[in-house]
């Protein structure tokens, strides 16, 4: 076992420090095992978290690697690691250890395609050649501009000129161009409970966030009214956690707040392409293209380490993004975009989209059978969209209870109070199952 | 001709229109020749600046394309834009309308190893398959932080521990992080002249900026000490536009300046790759790496179009970063990261670099040799260092002048003065002459 003492505010760094220096100076040696989390965290009195913690910052940075179902081993690293070097091989995937896992999320990234996305890169590389070099406008390669509009308007409704979509780097990246295409003394309004990255950015990048109660209906629209907010950031067609939908009455509500005076609703479509039944309802964008920012991104739909995503800017907006932005090039790779865009054009990514609903409609029915049988009173309200549920458990006594329970039995889980930014009102005894990375075989074998 | 009435402000955009309605409704047909931009402007009585902008918005939206030496074209846009349709021919390049611009920049793409890339593109794709779909931490991929570090050691001597390199997407995404990371609280000081980029980028992403002469010495310390800024931009060891190398006494009293509370150096070493001559000065970074941001782009050294930069984090700003973005991917796709780290690792990089050094020792020999013949009295003091040199006309009457002369005879320069940020001292008469995306030939047959 290894024997570090390990003390002071950052434990996990400290571990990390003292194992990386044992691989570089050959006390450890390519290719020995390293100690089981846990062994290692009950050897040196710390937690396993900390341990994990350590070991993927080696994992990433290639000094160990993780063999499935095995463990973690010493990388080849040379004494002068700045001497060439075998590389390691790549850590394939981060070990789960849950058995269930309904907070990290994720995306069934196994069905992705990937032989046919490969096949479409090979091609783009033989078609553009050298082309590929060419600095690629602010807004995005052209081809991929259009492809994103004559795909939201088959896929959406969404009736836009392609020049104003927005090609950009992901949900992260398009947040922060948000707050300097609008300003940072702006006041962002967003959705309470809800998803944390998305205040976090605004924060980061320099604006100021309200918070909106949401209720069945989703966002308050009178708390909206009252915020004092400049732009509201919501996701109408299905809030994460709360799976509310905005209805059409209050979309008009919150169309009449927009209109007046120099106000913004961005429109977060995240998780959209998954709606399992029925007809989706109407973009907001298409009620008022001169207020509403319409934002997605690639990540569900694709793979979470696509880092792309897009905007559809209203016309006046397009234009200050032009104004400020036509000195810098687009960060997303001209290949990337012209493979997507062949992807799209070519059909490849609504037959993706479809198989991927397929699947997950078999994960939807699977959590909905293991809910009636689990032995517990559970309640699921499927309203048919997107990649989570609520799970009502209406005899346990706490939120806490849930937790603990789920997390006995090797199931990560969270409460929708769990996502609560700032003090609210929120339904208790309620679980988020967010099953997009989830297997039927997972779900099946789920025992309380 | 085509018969619009523009008239507004906003010339451009209504010329854009008049001509995009036309194509979309068919009035004007694919493959149909449009009017040169000389004759449009002088028919419709407006800029031929506005014609061009106008024009290049089209083009970078495919509504037309451009054949060299020949003009624009109307693309294949069918009526309803929505379906599908025929991909026009990619713009190949901007039509240049200068015999030599001085002034562009841009970098020998011509040179750029493109066979080599497609090839290790394609192992990559092969040797890594799924991999490449992976979520990439958010300081980059750690075999290619390896291979950075591992070039910084043999090409700038510079000894960091890997994981202090962050990757990012180009030299503008990478200074909006700092901000992000220092505060826009603080004051950022930037070199006067200077290029222009840097102190926009900073202050849109909400930070304020002072601005530091430039002498024989690089960036005035004694400013600097005075300034009250809590960071320093700087390119040590080739200043842009001046030329200016900080001598070592210098960096020694702005070494002593960071040192004293939490202030911090950015060396933009942007082309520290094209010493033509001599040997490199150690980089301010190796003389206090924790108090020095290193960063530099793969912009000049492979093509513009390649949004690739890194940073060398002092290590407690390392740990900032982290803390700050670890909740999000790093924005540039796996598939680059690992084909640039093949291409460092594999030594393609540095011969690429000393085939681009050997081209631009022609040009600027190109530009010496031009400069003594000129027939008008023009001093230049070659200091071996970076892509461009500043030629003195010291018996041209002003900078307006020099300008001008130049115009005349078909090339594009600034002068120094063009360069300054804020009012300041500048040398009179000295022309910038940036020649990274110049050929021998066009030196040649420059006339005055």
């Amino acid at each position: 076992m290894l024997t570090y003492d390990i003390k002071g505010k950052n434990k996990y760094y400290s571990l990390y420090c003292n194992i990386r220096d044992d691989i570089l100076n050959g006390r450890l040696k390519s290719g020995q095992k390293l100690p089981s989390k846990r062994a290692l965290a009950q050897d040196l009195s710390i937690s396993v978290i900390t341990v994990q913690t350590a070991y993927e910052q080696l994992l990433a940075e290639g000094y160990i690697y993780s063999v499935e179902r095995s463990g973690y081993y010493v990388a080849n690293v040379s004494v002068d690691f700045y001497g060439r070097r075998e590389l390691p091989p790549e850590p394939r995937s981060q070990e789960n250890k849950f058995k269930a896992d309904f907070v990290k999320g994720g995306a069934a990234t196994g069905l992705f395609p990937f032989s046919v996305w490969a096949k479409l890169m090979r091609r783009v590389l033989a078609d553009c050649g050298e082309h590929l070099l060419e600095r690629v406008p602010c807004d995005g390669d052209g081809e991929l501009k259009r492809a994103v509009a004559s795909y939201l308007y088959r896929a959406r409704a969404i009736n836009t000129d392609p020049r104003y979509v927005v090609i950009g780097a992901g949900a992260e990246y398009l947040y922060g161009v948000i707050v300097q295409l609008l300003g940072r003394d702006k006041l962002f309004a967003v959705e309470n409970p809800g998803y944390g990255k998305i205040s976090a950015s605004y924060i980061l990048n320099g604006a100021q966030c309200a918070y909106i109660s949401v209720g069945e209906k989703g966002a308050d629209c009178g708390e909206v009214e009252k915020s004092g907010a400049d732009v509201l950031h919501i996701s109408p067609s299905h809030q994460f956690p709360t799976g509310a939908v905005i209805p059409a009455s209050e979309r008009m509500r919150l169309i009449n707040w927009v209109s007046d005076g120099g106000k913004y609703i961005i429109e977060d479509d995240y998780d959209s392409e998954f709606r399992l039944s029925g007809k989706p309802l109407q973009c907001m964008q298409s009620l008022c293209p001169d207020r509403v920012i319409y934002m997605n991104t690639f990540s569900k739909s694709l793979a979470p380490s696509m880092r792309m995503g897009y905007m559809v800017l209203p016309p006046k907006l397009y234009e200050r993004y032009i104004k400020l932005f036509s000195h810098s090039a687009c960060v997303v790779p001209l290949f990337e975009q012209k493979t997507l865009a062949v992807m799209l054009d070519g059909g490849y990514f609504e037959r993706h989209i479809s198989r991927l609903k397929n699947h997950y409609k078999c994960v939807r029915k699977a959590v909905l059978d293991r809910a009636k049988n689990l032995g517990v009173g559970c309640v699921i309200d499927d309203t048919g969209s997107g990649l989570h549920l609520i799970a009502e458990f209406p005899d346990a006594p706490s939120d806490e209870y849930v937790r603990q329970t789920a997390l006995k039995n090797s199931i990560n889980v969270k409460c929708l109070s769990d996502y609560l930014l700032a003090p609210a009102k929120v339904k208790e005894k309620c679980a988020v199952i967010n099953y997009s990375g989830i297997t039927v075989e997972q779900i099946e074998n789920i025992k309380i």
